[in-house]
């Protein structure tokens, strides 16, 4: 792969919103291709249309009327006459039909092919495809359980265990049982949950480890079965299944364990005959440090940048090239890790209120930027968050050669960004950043569990003070603010200009 | 030296203001060391006095009044306790006396020892120094010239010869010469402006090299005599010896080339017992393929992103850590290059109208963000750039793996960048970046002459739609805009979003 060359692809539809489709817009007007942007009622004013050289009206903004209907997206595909279709995450980017019926028209699909995607897909075929050929995976069962049966092969590999939707994501209908009892009212609310939710009732059990850590390797292979990896990311800072903060390289392996994974990894997507980016999930075991692999997200990663600063190499430009048909002409050992990297993902919600989202408008926003930090961001001051989609609002993500550098550069990089109007998680992730479970990288996928981090926690950030207005104020007055709006003016000024001395 | 200990410095003075104050302030913060503003009456708003922990009234605008008293600036120092004062570039960074001043009251003085600034500083007595050492420098004087020498010295070096005050910088008084009867005129006018901007009438007279680039290597040495190279960086992009674009590595040197001037530039560091942050300035002639050493910045130069970006290291950091006394326990093979990065100087002129300075009121801004760009900013929206000082407002860097990476992904940068309020220099800029001499390196220093950067060039960006007024416009609508104002707003909406379908 000669980095730098065009590419045959000169137009791209993202299918997709907010950030992510920002964040695949500028790679592609890097490479000279032209963009096309979807958009619901809800996104009118999004950044992602701003940002697009065309953008194409879907629907109303029930996702099912808008980024979930393909017949929709394939016509606007057709009318905007692009190329090729990036799916990003989420919405349809795992929707085998989805692949297939782009490929069908013509166009080109930036993504795995959609047998693999099928494959891998159905995590219960996954886990059989997987452990058929010795690959690791989580201890438990390779085909659907009813009442019966579970109890016994839960007492057979030993509780606690997990009971997991064979067809869902998103720890949506995932229960840990730790006594027969316990499993058999797990069982039938997970079936429950995974029938509303997913229209396939089947569940399935699996070990439960209760001090695991999240490993992930980022894969990358051309059509002519050329597979690569990018290396790890540890992502163990969730928030009900949900990723909250993620790095790379991962701070809890060692040499031979990271090496192990990382062959692991590549041999298991050799298995999938995987092809374009996508990324092979691992349950770290920290008592025993054996590792299973979890599942395989045929798709571009929330968190992709970590292995983009630390590797040099741009994600979303490789699915591209790949998907264009260039050979990767990269060798595996022209790969090499420099420094560390972390993303906190920044979403609109209310950590201190059990995470519920918070749409509404960006009264005030001030990003970070300065060295070594990097934003790809989905919103802009007097935005709309609205409340029918995912609220991650952006990414802040600092890079360092050393991990005390890159936390230092997050914290910093956190302190610097103000989003006023709506709740938001930044002070969640300034405390996990401070916190020393972290700090040595002992922590595992239950930190946030710990309720001291949502004690007095912050959940917004104060409107800034009119600009001008505290021109004569001096350290003296500002000590005893006497109305609520003077607070928070004072405070912000705290954070912002500490203290101020005149002559 | 290991990154990410503590430093014995806990609070630093930063004797400047705009983009370097924010940016030494952001490096202090990742090392947990308190900052300290220092603002004029026309910075009373400005982005570095709001970033710092605290901050102190100078004086009227005026820098003689503010940012070059000397004795103001170290009172400041003993009210607010701190420990080290970091000069960043221009105003006192290069005065010795300042230096002195600071040392003698015990801060830690965060550049080389004044010693060194005083040698490098004059600029006849470094060429005297440097030549007598074996380290090449232009061919010309070594002593003040009066006119009676001149034309002789000129006759026996050649035509074109460049007349300067051996006291000045920033290109004030530099004269081309390619003539005895023009040599006689300059050296008049020169001897004037010297003797009105520097209070030194001295001059001197170098051999000129027309077709020339800009060549310099960051140098960091510490207190134990180890000196170190941070590789090269090429600014041949000049406007009036001022530069606009910078990259590193330098793209015009064949790798005996660069290894030769990276050897001289240590060997100079020697001589000099170099300590600190520092820069060797090399003329690169690009017809005998020489090099001459031009000149020693003894501070830290507005172009370091780009050196920071290929090695991975803070040089803000590297400064702390060597003037609190840290030894460099880096070792030269272990600073590596990886990748191409390239900034651009967003100033606050008009280069169509011979770069006039256009202060005023920021009306609207949007800043880059995403993957591979860094901004490097002193400016927010609503904030009003005061006439008083250097107009550069902002610095935008990019990174790629490919130097056509990094000039692909600044551009994108620059396009996402919006400054509307004032004149602006990012279309010149841009332009550069798609002019086929910038592209493949064969331009020189002189690039900037060429009338046709200057021809129908914009020079600010329009204020931005009005929020929620666009929203039924359809594309048709668009394509005949009424009014000078509907024309202006269907314009920045053809960069931002161009077109857009509704269905």
């Amino acid at each position: 792969m000669s980095l730098g060359e065009p590419l045959e692809i000169k137009k791209v539809l993202v299918a997709n919103r907010g950030e992510i489709a920002v964040r695949v817009f500028r790679t592609c007007r890097d490479l000279g291709i032209k963009t096309v942007a979807l958009y619901s009622d809800a996104d009118r004013d999004a950044l992602h249309v701003k940002l697009a050289d065309e953008s194409y009206y879907l629907g109303p903004p029930e996702p099912l009327k808008s980024y979930l209907d393909v017949e929709k997206i394939i016509s606007v595909a057709k009318r905007a006459r692009v190329d090729a279709i990036h799916p990003g995450y989420g919405f349809l980017s795992q929707n085998p039909v989805f692949a297939e019926r782009i490929i069908e028209e013509g166009f080109v699909w930036i993504g795995p092919d959609p047998e693999t995607m099928r494959l891998v897909g159905d995590k219960l075929g996954a886990r059989r495809l997987f452990s058929g050929k010795g690959i690791p995976v989580v201890p438990g069962t390779l085909e659907p359980v009813n009442d019966r049966d579970a109890v016994s092969i839960a007492e057979e590999i030993g509780f606690p265990v997990i009971v997991k939707p064979a067809g869902g994501g998103g720890g949506i209908g995932m229960f840990v049982a730790t006594s027969p009892e316990k499993l058999d009212e797990y069982l039938k609310r997970a079936v429950e949950l995974a029938k509303s939710s997913f229209g396939k009732y089947e569940v399935y059990i699996e070990k439960y480890f209760p001090l695991s850590k999240h490993i992930e390797v980022q894969i990358i292979g051309d059509k002519n079965g050329h597979i690569l990896h990018l290396h790890e990311r540890e992502c163990s800072v969730q928030r009900r299944y949900q990723k909250v903060i993620e790095e790379a390289p991962s701070p809890s392996l060692d040499p031979q364990e990271k090496e192990k994974i990382l062959k692991t990894a590549l041999e298991a997507a050799k298995v999938a005959k995987y092809t374009n980016a996508g990324t092979f999930e691992f349950l770290f075991d920290t008592q025993s440090r054996g590792f299973f692999l979890l599942e395989v997200n045929s798709r571009i990663q929330v968190e992709h940048p970590v292995t983009e600063l630390i590797t040099g190499l741009d994600i979303v430009e490789l699915q591209l090239r790949v998907a264009s048909g260039e050979s990767l002409s990269l060798k595996q050992e022209e790969i090499v890790v420099r420094g560390h990297a972390i993303e906190a993902r920044i979403y609109a919600e209310d950590p201190s209120a059990g995470f519920v989202p918070s749409p509404g408008k960006i009264e005030h926003l001030s990003l970070p930027s300065g060295p070594w930090i990097r934003v790809d961001n989905g919103i802009y001051e007097g935005y709309e968050v609205p409340p029918y989609y995912d609220p991650l609002l952006m990414k802040v993500v600092s890079f360092g050669l050393t991990r005390g550098q890159a936390i230092a550069r997050l914290r910093r990089g956190l302190s610097e960004l103000k989003i006023s109007g709506i709740k938001h998680n930044k002070f969640l992730v300034l405390r996990v950043l401070e916190d020393q479970r972290f700090l040595d990288a002992s922590y595992t996928t239950r930190l946030l569990e710990d309720q001291k981090f949502y004690e007095n926690l912050q959940n917004e950030d104060p409107l800034p003070p009119i600009p001008g207005k505290s021109r004569t104020e001096t350290v003296e007055e500002r000590k005893e603010p006497k109305t609520k709006v003077e607070k928070e003016k004072v405070n912000l000024w705290r954070v912002a200009s500490r203290v101020r001395y005149e002559s």
